[in-house]
């Protein structure tokens, strides 16, 4: 059937939408949400309908900006409309809903057509949701990780041991991978890291670094720096790895969902070509993994899906009830990841546990006493070389100092209202005040904590300084303030944690990031 | 924060959307899918962001037309937008998916928040995925009824005994209610009958009535015509009852689910006053229900449900494993059911099962043998004469001949390719077929069997002939004929079902339609 395009101008954020007069949906046999082909001038391309009768009239397709790109559709022109193949992936999808699990190649074709976009939003949140409800196991968790790595583009850094480094995150400051990177490289490893910027915390490591250095460097560039400085930390999303995981991280964003968590962290870690993995497990209260119980065998699946994979994998449990160092926020913290790199500052846990984390790395490699190595390391000054190595390599200034770092003008002190000793840190309260003062996309906002679990203060004193760029965004921070508590001062002997009188309203954290 | 409207002129299936440039989105704290606020001169509105930073400028916001008429915006116009409360019924959605049923009160805001598109279409899905995969109990299900028929319009017709009737769907033909609904009324007793069109059928009751008479009637002359024929068949589409079962159903539909059958069907029988209410439960292969077990239990759940919400409900399972009478599509069933009626023909099954169903909605409200009763009601022609009361008082031509409804001109003989029996009918390819010849659009669109299970056929001989509008849809009856049967010949000794050589693509019977 042929239809003249009518071109609307709006982006749907990438999702390849079309809109249809219900005639024409009826003449083509196709329903909303369903699937129809569209032949353009040089290249065919799948799309999701939509019916809109009042707004395009029968004879017209209404065409989304990245539609109008992707098949360079003219205002006016003729294109030939079809119904599309029933996607086999949606009876896949139906059969996991009848309680079954999934064979590889029916993985596969889920995947690639939810790359493809050729599974509505409805659909993808159904498959995510089962996967949730009806655990994934491990062979489904194999399948997924390898269709993930299928579909997207693969890093070939042509070496024979290639490091890897992964937290699965839920720990607000968690600067640990800007050391971790330069001590591994630094004792002669590669280490071609990515990674993500923030979508729920208050920072990714790509944001961190990228107060440092460009991330946003692309795959042939990403290759060269590895050759230079055997490390790298990139943005992953600039690299076009296992793509889908974006999909799915869309769905299950708003659910508080994560069943895709260990086939998203081990799709990327393939496609790097990562032949041994270590991974950081935050556990404790306000993280991911609120027991060693439940950490353990989070651990135990990691570390048999990587091997299912051909990569070695150990896991490292850490604690996580508190920001790791005294900063959150990017700018705060890239400062104080490279002020410990120079050895200007000390900030025992974040040294401490990168030291833990290389030095794991180490091991898994066969040096003995890990530890001990990645701190003479990180001491001597070689750990700072090689970052700044990789600053350069990246188009950094490698001459960056921690003043340099511009931090937020706007300041706001939290004063101690009693005296006594910080009980607890709250990290979801905590990233709420750093995200309403502007983290992470306003770089230079963050909190500077003076004061941290265990720590005494005075009445009066002030317990942690929050930075924002725009004064306003102060206001947010008051707001958030005045109803959340991020920590608490009191005896050690105050016992109740609080009262319900009525239904409450749960409202679990969730750190979709990894 | 003000921003300038942009209209788009283009609607979205009536959701609110709005899009948004990506530093607005981040000023106002809100993500893609998320909620805000918008002021209208009069009135202020919930819509879901998008955003779609290529396309719209900052300090402006892409307007849907549904949304444009909700809040009379102008191009250009300023409107003052913020993020909206975080929805309660999220929080809730996410407890469920974390394993917890819901409470009375916190279904009844997530429908409240369904009807309000507070909910964005990945939430929904999700949310009805749990329905489906961690099954929902009786005490959900009264609570989904509840809120269903809250959240919507209520018929009042101000009688002790409000009879009604429903099926549960699945076979293909079933024009019961156009005879069911006379035969009570002209018993003397209020039906007031609400039908839908078909979603995933040839035909739906609503589709099958308006060959006959105006059907899309409003609840203003619904009333007045129960008053005056104490019976009616509307389409339940122009009442508004329970709108948010329109809304569950377009999640459903696609994946193949319908967790949400019960409460849809008690809904919308609580909303129009039913004290007495008859369930049919076609059974068998190709049905909803494959097995009398499966079926029982079914009919446990409405009996029970039924009782909570002050119904008195029973069920009749009926053979559903070929269609009913000998017609499929919309204007051959109501012509069948105006020659049953008329007593021009007969056609056994049919008015066994109308005289079942009536039958037993007389036992219910007293008196004995029901079956006998509602047969002589059929055969004394007082049916025929209250249908005709009733298409008067809807609108319609009440001297309407069979003769006088049109069918399709363009037709299809199949014949038997060789001598035997009719072993078995497939509802899912007659479904298929009548689609693909134009039904439920195309109302003289369908299917006449000349020959149904058990029939001897002769070689050559005509089983069926299909009718279409519109010589070309016959093409695509041809296509289905050529990769599927919808009956098979053969002798009782044929044992093989099929044959399996490679993983099969498993494309069950779904229909949503209840």
């Amino acid at each position: 059937m042929e239809l003249h395009v009518r071109l609307l101008d709006i982006d749907f954020g990438g999702k390849p939408l079309v809109f249809l007069n219900d005639s024409d949906a009826d003449e083509l046999n196709v329903n909303a949400s369903e699937r129809i082909t569209i032949k353009g001038a040089k290249s065919k391309r799948n799309a999701i309908v939509s019916i809109s009768s009042s707004t395009i009239q029968k004879g017209t397709i209404g065409i989304t900006e990245n539609l109008r790109k992707d098949l360079s559709l003219k205002q006016n022109s003729l294109v030939d409309v079809e119904i599309a193949p029933f996607p086999k992936s949606l009876a896949y999808i139906r059969n996991r809903l009848g309680g079954k699990k999934l064979l590889s190649k029916e993985i596969y074709e889920i995947v690639k057509d939810v790359v493809d976009a050729n599974l509505n939003e409805n659909e993808i949140a159904a498959f995510v949701t089962s996967l949730h409800l009806e655990k994934i196991d491990l062979d489904e968790a194999t399948s997924l990780s390898k269709s993930m790595v299928k579909t997207g583009k693969i890093l070939d850094v042509k070496k024979k041991i290639v490091v890897d480094k992964h937290s699965i995150g839920g720990v607000p400051g968690d600067k640990t991978t800007l050391l971790v990177v330069p001590i591994i490289a630094a004792a002669g490893y590669t280490i071609p890291k990515t990674s993500s910027r923030a979508i729920t915390s208050t920072a990714g490591t790509a944001d961190r670094a990228e107060v440092l250095m460009p991330v946003n460097i692309g795959m042939k560039k990403m290759l060269q720096v590895v050759k230079k400085c055997r490390g790298c930390i990139v943005w992953g999303g600039a690299i076009d790895l296992a793509p889908a995981d974006d999909i799915f991280v869309q769905a299950e964003f708003s659910l508080h969902i994560d069943p895709l968590l260990l086939p998203s962290i081990m799709s990327k870690k393939k496609a790097v070509g990562a032949t041994h993995l270590i991974v950081d497990i935050p556990t404790g209260r306000g993280t991911k993994m609120k027991t060693t119980g439940e950490a353990d065998l989070l651990a135990r699946d990691i570390v048999e899906l990587a091997k299912r994979l051909q990569i070695h994998a150990h896991c490292v449990l850490t604690h996580g009830e508190q920001p790791i160092g005294n900063t959150v926020g990017p700018a705060l913290e890239a400062k104080e990841a490279l002020e410990v790199l120079m050895n200007k500052k000390d900030v025992p846990d974040l040294s401490n546990k990168a030291c833990h984390l290389a030095g794991a790395v180490f091991e898994m490699v066969s040096k003995k006493d890990g530890f001990s190595v990645a701190k003479k390391i990180l001491e001597s000054g070689k750990a700072e070389e090689k970052l700044r190595e990789i600053i350069k390599a990246q188009g950094g200034s490698p001459q960056i100092t921690p003043e340099d770092i511009p931090i937020g003008r706007c300041t706001l002190n939290a004063k101690a209202e009693k005296s006594g000793q910080i009980l607890w840190m709250e990290n979801k309260v905590i990233v709420e005040l750093g995200r309403a003062a502007g983290a992470p996309k306003d770089k230079g906002a963050g909190i500077y904590f003076n004061k941290k679990v265990g720590d005494s203060v005075e009445n009066g004193e002030i317990i942690f300084t929050v930075y924002a760029e725009r004064e306003y965004k102060l206001e947010r921070v008051k707001a958030v303030l005045s109803s959340h508590l991020p920590l608490g001062i009191g005896q050690r002997t105050d016992m109740m944690i609080h009262k319900i009188k009525e239904s409450p309203i749960v409202e679990r954290t969730f750190t979709i990031d990894r």
